[in-house]
């Protein structure tokens, strides 16, 4: 096969199949020989379910996958930035540049982004394939003493890094992250390269606390799943020594929380525990719509804002800090499957199995 | 009597009496004599309920008012920036000075405020008294030229000047204020000084949006109280050519919404609205927990805020709109009643008649 | 001809010679019909010089040209915002779009950027031509209303926008230009439009003081060119009631200059007028290097911006304000010259004679 | 004697005199034993001058000092957040409070500031006596693990992490601090502490760049003293790897440049190593008026700061930093002098003997 891919039709049902190799179509595209894939939950939904909100069309299927490193195979002639054989990251969407989102620094705001793996018009295929075509400025390159296994690991780094800014953290700030799964993880690691003085990770899982506390060094805490939001949200006060004061309208010492669980009760609780004036970061994807204190949220005067993939500079800070050695993300690394054995990979993280799963690119 | 003062001690049970004359305990306080008080929402609750979360002490009461304006009768040995006979519009809270959320530059959030008749711990006299004891900086000097009922509009002048503020809106904008109350009038008129380009009151009451109109000069828009809250946005943004795509995860081309109503469907009908990247400003207060479209909020990457009385500046800014003539007040002003009557201007209020009902301060 | 254009080859040597037409090379490209070309003071120094900073190449010479208005006459496969026949306004630089700076939100600092008229390599044609290609995100549909010859205008009103923006000027600020030309004019129009209370237009020039007054309905000032620049910036704010403190360390009462002349006595008058606290924006061009108050700067803790032409929605703006009647551009408008007599405008310019003199596009 | 203290009549004439013990004039007061005083170049410079701008009085002299730390003796009425015994560092000024500057977060600018040992209207008392009045809210409560010589240099680095925080450096930035006295490492130490990934000092002394070299484990680059500002730039970019291009309008690839020397050939050179785009903070105090490149710094769209001493959050951070041990302050403390033998540290420090040194406060 020139281009093997991995396509889903549906629930359940995905094939390797041949595909072309995808064409230099615009003077700045590169095309990557992709090296591996990550699978994140997103992936298991589409396996599961056939898509999020819009759904594959069974007729064409959609090319999966993608969190994705590789190694630059050829470029466009007005390529400048990047040479052939450069071992990359690779941000998976292209925005328009024309709107107002792209000319205003909110590409990842674009309407047309044409995003990896993304079904619905305009389709954009997916990494899981022999090449990967992509602007020059989307693939960022790595160092030699980084792998190209750990590079997967700056899809959801660059999540952490543009939830982080979104809650505008500051050195010296108390962070607290809902949730510790992968986005918690990096959350937290990115938190603390922001100079957070005290980061503090919740979880309703010990064993999900267990890890948060030996990767990052940080504090943690258990959430009760039988207790009410404002029970939760007094005791981890109280027990953190975070406000001697209960959560009345103006309770809570937390300068910025970002919630990664999507979870209605992490929400509520994440509201409470905010100081007057605090942040508040809504990464996590769950319901809808859910029950929300906006009372609370009005009366300390909070800032909530929404959170969307990653844009300017993120994969370039994301890079930096595993370049550097103050983020290390091997340790995020729990299986790696073969290329045509991806399905085993989607239902491997289904099961909660590892921190993150890896998928090889085709060998040669 | 020497200070003539009108004391709440319960649900509908309110008393003139004598209390002694404010001391200026601080070298930097005024002692103003009151001309007029207006009457809100939160006063005719008061009235009806006995406080608002917090209630009053049946055997101490609490003196009513917190809107009003006044003439200087004294002042202390440090003041320096006001004079005795010197017309005021008055802001009726104290702030301790020495809290982060007051060194911050946001006092309006500093937890040992004390607000005019706010009941609880530090309980703090309100302004439906003869004369009213204040900090020198929280007393604004009015023009010969606005009068001093006027000047007690400054106060919900003031609260959409921070509502403004809160939500960013720049010159250029779309602005969308849901509920066309004396705070929503007041919020769509600071939009336009601040340079929207549309604003569009939004109620569901045919007699307020014609007000607005004819006051503002601004376009309005009737919600359906039979239609749902997606189908509401999809309607408005037809109906103001400001979509043709309809509300999916990036619809919507409103660049701030104000909500100045607090009713749930109100709520997430204006989170529907805004465009990718929108700036949403909770003012209005209604139940302590709603409904919440949190994915939309968060996929659009939405600027939430929550938005608390007024702070630095606010006063300043609102005391400049009246006397540059850019906000006239005094369509505002329904009704002025005796002090000694002063429970009919609350039922007055509660019965929906007129905008803003003024109290007179005692006579001589 | 196909396509007359004015081509400068050298200090007082510009010819009128055809050229071809430019061809769509991105599909998001336009081609439009030049109607009116705007004469600046860049044109003149070019046309007296040969350049700025750099110079043309004798060899090839360049079209000059950069502020212009036309008609859509072509567009490329992916235009979807305007059609062949809509009158635009043209903003005449073309970003990369894919460096740190347009990704950010600040096209205009993009080191690849490819400006009309601007000579060095990419050399990039100017507007004064029959046709003129640029991409579709840089014309703006001008209503009905607004005459072709007001849509030049829009180039200089969107630097005011610009340099406003800069300022960061609140409504309710005490703003004041240094500088009554052209850019200073549009300045204080645009300042005012972003709710500046007090907006004050300095110069040396009797003049011009009295056509800003006239048009812009704002305070004056002269200066003094005698005096030193600390007796004028305390005369200017004793005579304007600006500080009644002098200007020592902390004096000045001014919350935003904008600096539209570019002459160093200006500059330094400009920071001592303004507050601790204060912004300054330099967008006059003049001496690389001048005397600058760094102590008076550094204690005041003052910012100072750097302005660069224009960029994200400015020019969006700019029409905007014209559009909704909130600044009227037609009373600048001084003289119409037609095409082939080009370098006639740039000597009435230069000779100081009227505001802005336009070039009109080639008749058919 | 009751309260000795280093009182200073003009230049070179300073006695040990005894003066009242002061009076907690205000409920929120406390009183603190000062433990030790530090002596910075400002001192140094009233010891020999006898002020800064403002001369002290002959008649009545100043008691000296600023820098200090010290054990709380007794506290007002009012005070809640601090006992006696507490050790503490102390921030050496009292705001008004209740001015514009003040209630907008920024009370370092306001003009009615009591400064310790700073002459003028009003006078206010240094820290060199046995005992120091201030409000409770300006006294930092330090932990055991923390000397109280190193509390003194509490101060330096609270002058850091204010510069630090006007030139908003951001994670990953290149950081260029011009001039490595003790603030110039103290802003290299704080912008490590914001993230910044290159921090580079720069100074024309060998033995200075060592120790910097070594004390923070940063990069470091010589400037020559006989090359023009422009090479020196354009050497420190090559050499760095920070711009193959040069220096010319867009050159440049540093983040942000805090200037901490004063020098004007040092400011000239950092505007020129900057991105467009990029910031410049202003710390550094020589000549007030200095040769300054406007127009490089127009046609970058630079963001110049002025940094006036320290402000909110700024000791509580620094405080953080030292506990956290995130910043050691140890190896700057060079000697420690006796009280009575003040003037000693002060000749010490005129003749550039040791980075910071320390004068113990009055012994039992």
């Amino acid at each position: 096969m020139e281009n093997p891919s991995i396509i889903l039709y549906g629930p359940k049902n995905a094939k390797v199949e041949d595909t072309p190799i995808p064409e230099l179509s615009d003077p700045h595209d590169v095309l990557v020989r992709i090296n591996y894939v990550g699978v994140c939950g997103s992936d298991v939904h589409f396996w599961h379910h056939g898509g999020i909100g819009k759904f594959v069309n069974p007729s064409t299927g959609i090319t999966m996958g993608h969190e994705a490193s590789g190694t630059i195979h050829s470029i466009g002639p007005s390529v400048t930035t990047i040479s052939p054989g450069d071992r990359v990251a690779i941000e998976p969407g292209t925005p328009c540049r024309l709107c107002k989102a792209c000319k205003s620094g909110t590409y990842n705001l674009c309407r047309d982004m044409r995003f990896a793996a993304a079904p619905g018009p305009p389709d954009t295929q997916g990494t899981l394939s022999k090449f990967f075509r992509i602007a020059e400025d989307m693939v960022y390159k790595i160092p030699d003493s980084m792998g190209l296994d750990e590079a997967v690991l700056v899809e959801p780094l660059a999540v952490g890094v543009h939830a982080v800014k979104m809650g505008d953290v500051k050195p010296g700030e108390t962070v607290v992250v809902m949730g510790s799964g992968t986005i918690g993880l990096m959350c937290g690691a990115v938190a603390k390269q922001f100079g957070a003085h005290r980061v503090i990770l919740v979880d309703i899982l010990d064993k999900k606390l267990e890890f948060a506390a030996k990767y990052l060094g940080c504090e943690t805490w258990k959430a009760s799943t039988s207790a009410s939001t404002e029970e939760n949200a007094a005791a981890l006060l109280k027990e953190l020594d975070l406000d001697e004061e209960g959560i009345d309208t103006f309770g809570g010492r937390v300068d910025t929380v970002i919630e990664a669980s999507g979870a209605t009760s992490s929400i509520e609780t994440g509201i409470h525990i905010l100081r007057p004036g605090g942040k508040y970061v809504q990464t996590g994807l769950g319901k809808p719509k859910i029950e929300f204190p906006i009372v609370a949220m009005g009366q300390k005067e909070l800032m909530v804002r929404g959170c969307f993939r990653y844009g300017t500079g993120d994969y370039e800070l994301a890079v930096g800090l595993i370049r550097k050695g103050l983020v290390d993300v091997k340790p995020l690394i729990s299986s790696t499957t073969p290329f045509e054995d991806a399905t085993q990979a989607w239902d491997k993280t289904a099961r909660g199995e590892g921190i993150k799963n890896l998928i090889q690119g085709v060998l040669d």
